[in-house]
């Protein structure tokens, strides 16, 4: 078994603690107990060998062995592919939980992160960003609400690695308030959440930039 | 093998035909030569049938035997895992495409979907949108122009599925104008519709629509 290397950034400032994507690479791997290790690049002045693991000059990107992985969604789809805690085996369960990894990211998290990039910008950008985008998000939402009226996770047979995006994707929405309309969605974040892989990533995440501080002082 | 069904809608306005999200499944299976039929669904009037099968209401799904797939993102993965004409086989050329679908999906129109979205809109809203979308749609195309300096596709190999979705990506920020500051990408996108299956793809999701309106006069 090759060893893992995760690869964050070397410290970043406050706001973002906590919502770093490589936590969700963290959290599959506490989740699949797979072994890992952490590694570094520069937050401020990116250079060449950034760009040539993660073509746009962002974190995380995985290591195993020869392969050298960008996207979390590639990430968690390589890891669900060596462990059956992130992902059924059968060919059904397994396309379910693909197609839930492409809607985390590419039908709710498309709508979540416009939204929330205009929640962190000024009154008169957040006014006509809102009134584009709070309508987009909130029909992504209240149809993901209705998934969660009969079950627990996105794949009717158990939690997945889909499990991991989507409650990370709504994690930045609830920072803002953004699911006081969806009780199921955020009940859902909420179980997601409780979970002690996701407790022991954040845990480590936040150890990791506070460390970063301690090394700058 | 099974019989492929690709589900899309009965009838869509003027504005979308050309851009609905089958042409990326079609041009995959054109690539890939792979036999298939269309069905469709209500594009007014989208009932529980429509959400049992894509639970945004979106359109397209496949179905392939037992199993039916959503997102477009899921959908080609799950074709190029049938044919060898759409992803590399080995391990390294299979992983950097599945990095390149994702990043078409969740780095490059994460940006460009929500700046699209202002350029439809009015003038106010229009402005606001630019000022906040257009420094994050370019900051990913600047990346993204580099990767193609030395090479024709995303991944070092062959085009790939990722190309698909990069192309169909940035089909729509062309539409727009919004590669002129991008030379290699706008050379990117003319090799990518160049291709035969794309201009089959194309001409077939026209041809859908417009039969569509023969049927409604």
């Amino acid at each position: 078994m090759n060893d893992l290397i995760l690869t964050t950034y070397d410290w970043v400032p406050e706001p973002p603690r906590g919502y770093v994507r490589d936590l969700r690479v963290r959290w599959a791997l506490e989740e699949a107990g797979l072994a890992y290790r952490v590694e570094t690049t520069p937050f401020e002045g990116r250079g060449a060998a950034h760009f040539e693991h993660q073509p746009f000059g962002q974190v995380p990107w995985l290591s195993d062995g020869d392969l050298s992985i960008f996207e979390t969604g590639a990430i968690l789809l390589h890891l669900a592919e060596r462990s059956a805690t992130l992902m059924p085996t059968g060919a059904s369960g397994r396309s379910e939980t693909i197609s839930w990894i492409f809607g985390a990211l590419n039908s709710v998290e498309l709508a979540s992160l416009p939204w929330a990039l205009f929640m962190f910008a000024g009154d008169d950008e957040q006014s006509a960003g809102r009134a584009q985008f709070d309508p987009f998000l909130k029909a992504r939402l209240s149809h993901l609400e209705k998934t969660f009226k009969d079950r627990d996770w996105l794949t009717a047979e158990m939690f997945t690695a889909a499990d991991i995006l989507m409650a990370d994707v709504l994690r930045l929405v609830d920072r803002f308030d953004g699911l006081s309309d969806f009780p199921a969605c955020r009940a859902y974040l909420a179980r997601a959440v409780a979970r002690p892989a996701f407790e022991k990533a954040l845990a480590d995440q936040l150890a990791h930039f506070a460390q970063a501080d301690t090394e700058r002082a």
